[in-house]
């Protein structure tokens, strides 16, 4: 039988509006076992429809040549990129060699999944790894990182060039080993406008895309404060775009056109609210993501937040399997 | 001689593009003569068209009864607002009285100004202050302060509605002082989808604007992140709408309608580029701007970045000066 969340994926009809949950990055776990047991937990406790790869963004970055800390308030790159020589040194990676914990990971979920649900793999785009390795740690504002690829075009390709080289073997390598769907973060597109983001962001998606061997598995682009760079994103190629609560998807599906499938887009702080409450704002996001027809896929905007009690998550999973989309 | 920033504001002819910066805020500096010297030095140095007090939002909920703690991480209120109670012991301060350094700042300011540019005041919209109050401290998600005013429609009422109250007074004892603009700050109103904003956000700050002294003062909205929320923040009746650099500013017009002036968007991140680079990007902007017509005031997207250089912000004025906006 065909998984729902799949069928959601390509605008196929399903009998329930699927639904997973991403959540916040499993920083580092290189323990295949480990990482396998806390991708099935979402799946065993609240009966989501696709499992997602417990991994991080960051391990591109790392085994490009980037040494990688994980610090009490964030992972980061003691020497982040200052020059083009540190771009010149960075190495595209074998990915069975060098993040072969990730590849093992997927093959252990896959056989603990035994097929009850589909397993997504995932990576970041290259504007947001590019944006990682400059600015060495999260910031609010990456203006190193946007005066860095801003004030140089061949620097910006040269880095972004090579972060989409590692990301096509790497996510080529997660389907070898078993991915049944891909997702794209772009954590921090909204740090650029749109002009930016049509030079630094949307073509290097793009071209991941076009060299992905896929067959039959969707690929997912989602970031966040996307607002402007909605018809940027479903142009890159991608089957599913990712709409962050601030879109209503009524709104969204007007940006995006008919061609491509949403995902989203409660906001993560309703799991936080009293049950009927919650129950309200669920039902709103479906009767406008009925609105906005053509392919739903439902998940919150962002990531679960840390410490969202587990009965609002199970009731908000049983809610969405309640629904059946309108065609 | 009209002010030209003024003229911009009421959307009235003028000789060159008005430019002011926003900044980081002023951490609560209480010596009215220090202040009034930090709040000199842009119009001193760089020759922008408008004066900003230097101040902080949250001396608001600080006068109201909340003990503020200045932390390197950032100020924080270390009994954050948890029930009912807490909010009802919070009271509506006399601005003369227990806020009065801030007002004998503006008067020194508008004495050491002697009429060469406005000077602005400002405060924080209530949203945004009240998210503060609650989580305690600034916040990735705000998902505390989301889920207490979303669950609680009474409660969200009660304390958004002081505060309400509080700003009224202390931007109208502001105007008697001598401020001849007003800025609304509603840092935080992305953090808001849509709907929420339209109960949480936008009709406090309308019954702010709708409370005050005016005369020949205007009033200027901004937040960040509020592409989805453009068209509610120019229904406030506020005179100007600011606009991050997410959204270019001929698609914000589409959005706020021919009846409010638009300020901003040059992305901060643009004063760190080699001038050249700046400068294409500045005259994008005043591009985008000619096109949006209806009334402009230049200015970057949200505060200048620290370590800005001062030579990238005098080419930035001077820039800016250079250009006549088309009629």
């Amino acid at each position: 039988m065909p998984h729902r969340f799949i069928e959601a994926c390509f605008r196929r009809p399903v009998d329930k509006t699927p639904i997973w949950l991403m959540r916040q990055a499993g920083r580092l776990c290189k323990t295949p076992d480990l990482a396998a047991e806390v991708t099935l937990q979402p799946v065993d406790i609240l009966g989501v429809d696709a499992a997602i790869l417990f991994s991080d963004i960051l391990v591109v970055p790392e085994a490009m040549g980037m040494q990688l800390l994980l610090e009490d308030q964030g992972p980061q790159f003691p020497q982040p990129l200052a020059a083009r020589a540190d771009i010149d040194k960075l190495h595209v990676p074998d990915p069975e060699r060098e993040l072969g914990y990730v590849m093992e990971a997927i093959r252990r979920v896959r056989k603990a999944l035994a097929n009850r649900v589909p397993l997504i793999g995932f990576c970041g785009a290259p504007w947001t790894l590019a944006a990682y390795m400059i600015e060495g740690k999260t910031s609010r504002s990456f203006e190193k990182a946007k005066a860095a690829l801003m004030a140089d075009e061949r620097l910006a390709h040269a880095l972004l060039s090579k972060i989409t080289d590692a990301l096509i073997l790497y996510l080529n390598a997660q389907l070898a080993a078993g991915a049944q769907a891909l997702q794209i973060f772009d954590s921090w597109a909204g740090a650029l406008g749109p002009e930016d983001y049509a030079r630094l962001g949307a073509p290097y998606i793009a071209r991941v895309i076009q060299n992905l061997k896929v067959d039959g598995q969707p690929v997912i682009v989602f970031g966040v404060e996307t607002g402007e760079l909605l018809a940027q994103l479903a142009a890159t190629g991608a089957d599913v775009v990712g709409v962050d609560w601030r879109v209503p998807l009524d709104e969204a599906r007007g940006r995006v056109g008919p061609a491509v499938a949403l995902q989203g887009n409660l906001d993560p702080a309703s799991l936080f609210l009293p049950l009927p409450e919650q129950r309200k704002r669920v039902a709103r996001v479906l009767e406008l993501a009925d609105r906005a027809g053509a392919g739903y896929v439902f998940n919150l905007g962002h990531g679960i937040l840390p410490g969202t009690p587990v009965e609002n998550a199970r009731a908000l999973v049983e809610q969405v399997h309640a629904h059946t989309p309108s065609r």
